[in-house]
């Protein structure tokens, strides 16, 4: 029979899809697989179920996260660039099928992760931001306890005038870091700026700070917006060492009232399927 | 008696203060004067008590609506250039003082405009970031049904990259408008500006266009960022003839999913007293 406090918890996105088994904060069993390169969420689902047949029976909620919006349990992509799928698919409603179960919970991955870190990592219960600093940026919200669902934390897509067609994380994430490292290191990683960085590399420095003041930038306009008692910052390169300090840095001339709380994340990369598990348990 | 759906209303900036009696969205009875220019918000809130002294046992609760930030009760400057007081003012506690009462609420004074939109206005309801577009910018949210409070809705001091010292709103607001106004008309306001314009000037359409553009691109960024049912916008500015038009023609390249839903404001200068009467009126 299945345990109640045991949720199964979808991460789906167009690269991975990862199924795992959740109580609390632990991830009791897991399993990754690519997604599909052909097909639609639907055959994406029905190749993850397949694979996951075994777990029938020890589940009775689902919590699913995803890349794109969710509204009001559909799916839809928000840049079809990254994300090739039909607006408004009925996400909830086929994971309810093909898991022969009611409760079954949606929300966009980075916001599940901003929920993960607060019921369980870096936020310990305060309303908080969450930023993910990745190959993207991410983020999600949550105020008075409850977490903001649909568009709500896509800070990476904010614009400026004067940088027509070109986003926050244009000028931020992992793959701005790479492209700005190729006339330094041709075909370098972000992970490999952070290290040229860190080896003195003047170059690499540069570029890691003018992202990290970037992120800082970004901080300081939310706390204005929001007035979050905590920033909680994770990804690969919000947690890159050294990171954080430079946001901190750049943040250092600000009055302390303005000054945003930066945290690390505390999940890393289980803060999605924990946070969209929890809000399977409450939400159903 | 005091009657207790009759609260006191204070709306206190520094250059003019308003006292009002409020029931529901009704303004039954206002007293405006400027603010001293001695002293500090005991003389000045002194001073505003001593002209209403008449009002006394009219009402039991009292909000006040204040330029700068509320922290628990206290009052600070956010920019001491603008508001000259000093950091922490005991305002909750004076007010409740100087009125004889217990029953007394504080918010900054957009956050109390955008309650008195939402409860009485052009949010109905609706979750919704106010927009109060003026000689500044300010702002206010009702997310889950609460209004957020300290630094929450001070979009016009967003800062971005390459704009060292300059904010969001020395490129949109009234002040903005009339200093790009003085090459081709010296000593014109923005409100000569928007006449301008409908006369056909040309300069004076660019002008106002170049607000409405950086206007259009915060209210995307907050749609992105939070996701509101509405967009509220308001003020001197915001209610011009032909601006609200001109920021949602800046905003028509975008998908639909991603545009905010702007209405103008309905209240207009009483938004604020109306909003904090409400609030004062709920949360004691």
């Amino acid at each position: 029979m299945a345990r109640p406090d045991t949720i199964l918890a979808l991460d789906i996105g167009g690269t991975k899809m990862l199924a795992a088994l959740v109580r609390g904060d632990t991830v009791v069993e897991a399993h990754t697989m690519a997604t599909p390169r052909n097909g639609d969420p639907e055959a994406w689902l029905t190749a993850l179920f397949s694979a996951i047949a075994g777990w029938k029976g020890r589940y009775d909620t689902a919590g699913i996260a995803v890349s794109g919006i969710i509204d009001e349990g559909c799916w839809s992509p928000l840049n079809r660039r990254t994300l090739d799928i039909p607006d408004r698919f009925p996400l909830v409603a086929t994971v309810a099928r093909l898991a022969g179960i009611d409760r079954v919970f949606a929300a966009n991955d980075a916001q599940a992760a901003a929920w993960g870190e607060y019921a369980f990592g870096a936020g310990q219960g305060h309303d908080l931001v969450f930023l993910t600093v990745s190959t993207g940026i991410g983020g999600g919200i949550v105020v008075g306890g409850r977490l903001l669902g649909g568009l709500a934390g896509h800070f990476g897509q904010f614009r400026s005038l004067g940088e027509e067609g070109r986003t926050l994380e244009d000028r931020v994430s992992g793959n701005w870091i790479a492209a700005e490292a190729a006339p330094y290191l041709p075909g370098a990683t972000a992970r490999d700026v952070f290290e040229a960085a860190a080896g003195g590399e003047g170059w690499a420095a540069t570029i890691v700070n003018a992202s990290a003041r970037e992120t800082a930038l970004l901080c300081g306009n939310i706390q204005l917006a929001l007035d979050p008692a905590r920033i909680v910052i994770g990804g690969g390169i919000g947690l890159a060492p050294g990171y954080l300090e430079s946001v901190r840095q750049a943040l250092a001339g600000l009055p302390p009232r303005l000054t945003p709380q930066l945290h690390p994340a505390a999940l890393a990369e289980k803060a999605g399927v924990v946070g969209i598990a929890d809000l399977a348990r409450r939400q159903n």
